[in-house]
């Protein structure tokens, strides 16, 4: 199905995945007037309950991105790992997905991130690629320990990498992290984790979300503070790096960028994600327009909303059993609720979130 | 299926209707962590399609109510012209059903809301029923012309009523409105109409949102503006009158009153609607919780949350095709813009609202 941009309220859009940010993105399409469509493994999901349709499949399988394409002519997805096999089958088929297969191509492969990232003029710390142990432990060296080891391609909340503390561990790191690509990268040391929301729409007009600072336990986000404390030239750093990487991918849609904030001033790339992102949730209830509403708004081929804080926000993440505790935060006044749906709170599993909102 | 309060996440929650009130709230729910089970007539519906199931038929069918039974403990409607039988059923089957049948039942027969407010101490115009067009004539002669006749049953947005210049057209609208119980009002001769949104959680605690303006053309509510322009004292007397209503009906759930302000200061009761109302669709962009989040607080057992305005906004209804200018809309930086998904823009049909915010 060929797509008419803007899109008109009453289309379907499209998701590929069924968790969380898929879930948001559908409640936040639903009060644009759009219908959803969901494409997801699993039968029961946070996103397909909220869904006009599910699809249920894989991301590979034709049949399902065949029903998807029969379905809607636009499609986004919420996650990165969606393989880009499968946008590229649907943009062939006439689909519009957005973000395009060449922000996931690059969001898929950190060794490629990071040439991207310093090749756009977006600082990141030194990093190496390494394809044997004997490879790894050369950049171990060169690098200088400790430095963390990372497979170039999956993983996330901190699974699929190691920290390496002397160049001959490299080795045992390499084959603990399965003898696949792996990235070596320099340890940060930043005085502060931060993260920039940005967005762009199809005319090329971006907006950009205050900074958020971040704080991850296990690799996992805790908990992030927004707007950030930060000097105006703090900002301006963090916007100029966002306007970089965005218009270097001819990026649609909303997109997360992890800062590191070094003793400095400087400002170097930890990672982006091409899609909604956890440290972007705090929007939901401190800006008029949320990440969701405009990532659907930039893929949709809408103009872009306010990004203005209109509130100051304490974003906790709750995860496995503390979700359980959701009678205690629906008693606080100044904390707003969203949880997902998710049945099963395995230890770690992003469950939900609260925003505890303040006046600015 | 009996229900354990408060309602856990993850829980079922059924709504009767599936209109955009029906889908504002299937998306409030949804943000809780609760699946919405969606009853209703049509196949294609703004609610259904944002629910996680749909049942397709009548509020009278008994296999439709049954299927509701077994799937969830804990039902809800998104208007008030549900059946009393229906809820009764659901009741007798062990269903908790929120706002209760006494509510339902008052609000369903214009003659009995308004013997039920003047008796809880919440004026109202002068009115009388009748039954006959002798007994039409009789009344509209006793109250005085001109006089506004409306069926005792049915009939929103104008629909099912008319003026009455002299007593002696009394008979020939009682023709025109089909020969029904009618009630037969004193035109209030009001300044203002103003509503107030007000909720009562399952302790009897209220909480109630600032009074809006509401504008209204050919019957329809076209425009509100909250907060309201309004003195403390003005605050304070809509805020009892709504107490007595609530409390007065042991009522759960949120709850729109709409009230006529008089020359000398007085507020009347017009009528209430034991439901989300339209007047309170400003709250989604002006409050931290909005009244859709609030009733499935209240209807779940949660505690209510805070309805202070944190902005002042001007709720404009899209009505028939003027939800064609949603681009206009979509490229106003301060219009927040909330679609129904509705087929088919009949003239005077809610498509639409669009809040547009401004700082208090």
């Amino acid at each position: 199905m060929t797509v008419k941009l803007p899109l008109e309220p009453g289309s379907k859009i499209g998701i590929l995945g069924g968790g969380q940010l898929g879930r948001m993105l559908a409640l936040a399409a639903a009060r644009l007037g759009f219908d959803v469509v969901v494409l997801e493994r699993e039968a029961d999901s946070p996103a397909g309950r909220t869904a006009e349709r599910l699809i249920v499949g894989d991301y590979q399988d034709e049949t399902a991105l065949a029903e998807l394409a029969a379905l809607t002519g636009l499609v986004t997805y919420e996650f990165e790992n969606v393989p880009a096999k499968s946008v590229e089958w649907l943009a062939a088929h006439g689909v519009e997905v957005a973000p395009d297969s060449r922000a996931l191509g690059v969001a898929q492969d950190r060794f490629e991130e990071k040439n991207f990232l310093n090749a756009h003029g977006a600082p990141t710390v030194a990093f190496a690629e390494a394809n044997t142990a004997e490879e790894a432990q050369r950049a171990v060296a060169r690098i200088g320990p400790p430095a963390l080891m990372k497979t170039r391609r999956e993983g996330y909340d901190g699974k699929g990498q190691r920290w390496v503390e002397h160049a001959h561990d490299a080795g045992a790191a390499f084959e603990e992290l399965g003898r696949v690509p792996v990235i070596i990268e320099a340890a940060a040391d930043f005085v502060r984790e931060l993260s920039i929301i940005a967005a762009r729409d199809r005319d090329g007009a971006m907006a950009v979300y205050p900074l958020a600072e971040n704080h991850h336990e296990n690799g996992i986000l805790r908990r992030s503070v927004a707007p950030a404390r930060a000097s105006e030239a703090l900002n301006e750093q963090a916007e100029r790096i966002a306007a970089r990487i965005l218009a270097g991918l001819s990026y649609v849609g909303v997109m997360g960028i992890e800062l590191f904030e070094m003793a400095d001033g400087r400002l170097l790339v930890n990672e982006f994600a091409p899609r909604v992102h956890n440290t972007g949730h705090w929007t939901q209830d401190g800006c008029e327009v949320d990440q969701f509403e405009q990532h659907i708004r930039a893929v949709a081929g809408w103009p872009l909303g306010p990004t203005r804080a209109i509130a100051q926000v304490e974003m906790l993440n709750l995860l496995g059993d503390e979700v359980e505790v959701w009678a205690k935060y629906a008693a606080e006044p100044e904390s707003r609720i969203h949880l997902y749906g998710k049945r099963g709170a395995k230890p770690g599993r992003k469950m939900g979130h609260i925003n505890r909102v303040k006046p600015l």
